[in-house]
């Protein structure tokens, strides 16, 4: 045994007895799962990967996705080992061994499961929930090949873990799209939380799985330094053209008897049997002869390589404004002349290709639904940054969440319906501070005749939760966005690209009227005035969004001939500035609010502002409260759920003062 | 050929024509998917299922799960042929041509995906959001498995389909619990929406994979009678013990040349063009020599097999009660009269054990968590209704549904946050009238060390969304129960085994004391006042629910000596009777509602009532606002988010009025 695999050996028996440490500071954690992967993380972080701790973000680094987030005490350990840059509260300084045993106290920046946000720049993505991070990887790498950096992003995930779908949705993509610079490591110690791993995931299942989706796949002893040392150096010849996944066996616990089998995951070693736990690391370290190293040579071993250095390059110019996005194409501008009508999502399609000739970071994924949604207009004019991600929603939003990280402004569309199956996944990217763009169109009931399966009707009380939660930049975890006409969405789009924090935006179906001039802005929060107070002898604000504005200004219409008085708001934005819109309808007044979807969104925005404060206007609401169904129009699907025009003035004439 | 093939061809072309039409009768659909089902469907329903159209969902009958809801066109053609029992308003008639021609109109029960609730009981669960049916069809031979039916649950999906991750959760599922009685078919059109399907997607990829999960796999053509029939009779027999994935070729738009290829996914043929459409179909039947058959010959070839008769059968007693439950497992009966505190996840384990004595139709199933969420003591009592879902939570989801419709009660338990990942499986679910309980564990920020990847804080807006809106049953389409003690806990859970609609309980991780007399009762939609108005000057009510509202109770004490009265309100239900909430207040009072998550539960819930109300006192609320990390105990998390029990106190002293 040469030094550097001795040196591997003793590095891997010093990083487990912290971990273990760590975790018996904490009070909780996963000894047994870092344990596991001990000299996977040493060969990788100490070895194979070119990275340098002072700057662990670099833009030419490999990078290290830890799927399995709860194994990540050894990755902290050897972060505290080779005082890796971390930034809590924004200040960069050397990790230290108190920080590593802050593991999960409240003011460290080392938390339960990987988070680049909390100050640990060594990851880019926050992992916890399990089964994303492969999606993660694939969307690092889509970047690094975008930008022509040549990088490898390793993946490391649970046996038990290779059970979630979305795990096979990676490997599709990956295999699709020929990102061989991903290496996935598959940390094989067969025991999940309560039981033993399923014989489909057993290690030979997984390799027989991962060679059908289009992998090559090599199984190697996951504790045993040079083989897995060796497998990661020849991973390009390995993989042979296709992308490579190391199906690593391992041992839960691994050098610790007394933890062995089920039962100990999650579990961490209580104080008084921490020596004897250190002890049988220890006499590992005494079996194997690595007890008594030369530590300067073992220090020379073990010494990460610097990535090549590199220099970001970034194309911005002015996007191209609306008029002159809908004359470059002419069937578009020919409809609008005849039609006076443009839908939000034909709107997002020229908006995005706008966008993608004006800045070099933005790319787009679509799932499958391009030609609905019209990311097809950025996929053929950019087919170097469109990634197709097929039927696939849940790596699709993972993948953008990497793509964010890797430093590119992703643009993420499908129905708004189909966002709903990546949620988990859009809060995990939420939780790591990813700048992601969702588009989602065909939102509300206006959608008729594909049914419920189909209107994105629910998603406006998940997204609006992570509205009124900061993220660390200060702005909304999310920002949403609902407009209810081509320019308006169009206007948005552009936005969305030039924030900092994530946005989703709900596009409609339909063709709408324009009610908007193109030089008419919509800061984030805000809203429109779009009928000003008419005259009558009661009055009452009609606030919606999307689709209903242009119901409501029907409705406003009737209602003023009927001698109340009405004031329209276009609520296109969540979080909204309630105050001016409380302030239309006055103290004494009433709003009320119209939405094509279940409660959750606009409606309760402005009762809970209302409701927060003495004197303020009745907010009362028309929204969907029966499950709805197919209809051959929007009418008549409105109609069923009782939204109709007729609806609302009822409802106004109602609640009007 | 013989009569039967012959007649097979025959009634392909003729649904064909039918499916046709009604798409365009509809002015949209997917003919193109329908032409390329049109030979297994009627192999499947004319000949190889045992059913009676009389009777669609007889218990013993075989099912047949469109997992490609867009393809129902033909499916509803057959049903129209056959005069397959609708109950549109609840009524039973034979469906009817003109039933087939009202395809996607608003008072039809013939909606554009799949949907049983709608009045169409052949169908077993809402499809439409893809990559679902296989599970539901694991949760229905699972339901046969249990109850003794023997019946064949055939499933239907797509290529692209297969792209999405839930269906390999499936296929392990499936394979894992040996449920030979699935027959899965692959519809390998080669086509999706936007393109081709990815090589990964191929006919031969899916056979690859579908081995490598532990499928037998046999290729067919798909619009080949004999060789499908033959392949579905021989399915025990050509799975040799292994599950059966019959991958068919098929041509999209089968038999119309101009619907061929790219472009014509989702589009009805116009009705200008319908005459040509139908001629094209009309030519394959002179081709095929089957354009003149005796139709007598042809009907007596094409008669569905009844299933064998079958009585239901169903054990119910009353469940025991909290004190005899907890006195029956030693170990819980010593800690709780030690420590006077039980987790309300522990409460739930010793209800779901008492149910499971109770109701022989109570199932349950729990994705690795099980020994944290404690269905461990239905597993271990009942492990022939216990179904392990492994870490695939999409998957469980939709096998509950499934389940459902097969007649049980089925308990889906993980972590809350876990549950976010099956958000679209669970709306699915709720359209399809799925009897769903889903059950929650480790929410809100409590949960502490292990951080937001595992605080379920969200998934309060998006369930609540639901609570608003109306079931076919006139319940709210999801009951959302938050309980704050073990006994109240333990009563929810044996509420909602008798309640006939979906539920969402979430269950705290914490150990808590016991508030509640073990004879309480905890009504849906009520509310418990913990503490009657203490004096003051002033008042405040203080809501919460779980683990708050004991922050909320040492709260009012502190206010109470501070000379501000304080009321104490469990919210425990959503939706929620608000007006005797508000009452409590008064029309001059004020409320502030304490919740661990993000916006959109019960703070929501009382402001929308509040603000709709002339008179209203003000509700103010304290909620998660920043993105919550992990601390090593529940105060340091709800100090760092700013819910102490101080923040408390100081906000309430503010609102008090």
């Amino acid at each position: 045994m040469g030094m550097i695999e001795q040196a591997i050996r003793a590095k891997a028996i010093e990083l487990g007895k912290l971990a273990i440490r760590a975790t018996t500071s904490a009070g909780s954690g996963h000894p047994t799962t870092a344990l596991s992967l001990a000299h996977l993380i040493t060969v990788l972080m100490y070895r194979v990967m070119r990275w340098d701790p002072a700057h662990p973000d670099a833009e030419g680094s490999d990078r290290l996705v830890l799927s399995e987030g709860h194994g990540v005490p050894i990755i902290y350990a050897a972060c505290a080992d080779l005082g890796v840059t971390i930034t809590p509260g924004g200040q960069p300084r050397a990790m230290s061994m108190d920080d590593l045993m802050s593991l999960r106290s409240i003011g460290s920046p080392i938390d339960g499961h990987p988070n680049p946000i909390l100050g640990f720049p060594f990851f880019d993505a926050a992992t916890g929930s399990l089964g994303q991070g492969l999606s993660v990887s694939a969307g690092l790498a889509t970047a690094a090949r975008v930008r022509g950096l040549d990088k490898t992003t390793f993946c490391i995930m649970g046996d038990g873990e290779a059970r979630e779908g979305q795990v096979w949705e990676a490997m599709d993509f990956v295999a699709d799209h020929r990102l061989t610079s991903v290496v996935a490591i598959m940390n094989c110690n067969t025991l999940g939380q309560s039981d033993f791993v399923a014989d489909a995931q057993g290690w030979q299942a997984l390799e027989h799985k991962a060679e059908a989706f289009g992998w090559t796949t090599i199984v190697i002893d996951g504790h045993h330094p040079t083989e897995i040392e060796d497998t990661l150096r020849r991973r390009r010849d390995l993989g042979a053209g296709r992308p490579l996944c190391v199906i690593a066996r391992t041992v839960k616990g691994w050098g610790v008897p007394s933890l062995f089998g089920a039962g100990h995951h999650g579990v961490p070693v209580p104080k008084d049997k921490l020596h004897l736990a250190l002890a049988e690391l220890d006499k590992r370290a005494v079996e194997q002869g690595v007890d008594d190293l030369d530590p300067v040579a073992a220090a020379e071993a073990l010494r990460p390589t610097s990535p090549p250095p590199w220099t970001s390059t970034r194309t911005t110019r002015a996007p191209m404004e609306f008029d002159a996005a809908v004359a470059a194409v002419p069937k578009v501008a020919h409809a609008l002349a005849e039609e006076k009508k443009m839908s939000p999502r034909r709107a997002f399609g020229l908006a995005l290709k706008a966008l993608g000739a004006a800045n070099s970071r933005v790319v787009a994924l679509d799932a499958d639904v391009k030609n609905s949604t019209y990311a097809l207009d950025f996929a053929n004019a950019y087919p170097e940054r469109y990634f197709e991600a097929r039927i696939a929603e849940q790596n699709m939003v993972s993948a953008a969440a990497g793509l964010a990280s890797g430093g590119m402004v992703p643009f993420a569309s499908t129905f708004g319906r189909f966002l709903e199956r990546a949620f988990d996944q859009i809060e995990m990217a939420i939780v790591g501070g990813a700048n992601l763009k969702l588009v989602g169109t065909h939102v509300g009931v206006t959608l008729a005749s594909d049914g419920p399966s189909q209107m994105a009707i629910a998603d406006i009380g998940f997204m609006r939760a992570f509205s009124h939660s900061t993220d660390g930049r200060g702005n909304p975890s999310v920002t949403v966005l609902t407009p209810c006409d081509a320019v308006s969405t169009y206007a948005m789009v552009l936005a969305m690209a030039d924030f900092s924090s994530a946005c989703y935006l709900r596009a409609v179906r339909a063709d709408l009227p324009i009610l908007y001039e193109t030089d008419a802005s919509f800061p984030f929060r805000g809203h429109k005035v779009l009928c000003e107070r008419t005259h009558g002898d009661r009055h009452i604000v009609l606030a919606a969004s999307g689709y209903l504005v242009h119901s409501c200004l029907k409705a406003a219409g009737k209602l003023t001939e009927a001698g109340i008085g009405v004031t329209v708001v276009d609520g296109y934005a969540l979080p909204m500035d309630a105050d001016p819109v409380l302030a239309l309808a006055g103290t004494k007044g009433a709003i009320l609010v119209v939405e094509d979807n279940y409660v959750g969104g606009l409606a309760s925005e402005l009762a809970e502002a209302a409701a927060a404060r003495e004197n303020s206007p009745t907010v009362r609401s028309l929204l969907v409260h029966v499950m709805p169904k197919s209809g051959r129009s929007a009418d008549d699907v409105l109609d069923y759920v009782h939204l109709s025009v007729n609806d609302i003035v009822a409802a106004a004439t109602e609640a009007a003062r």
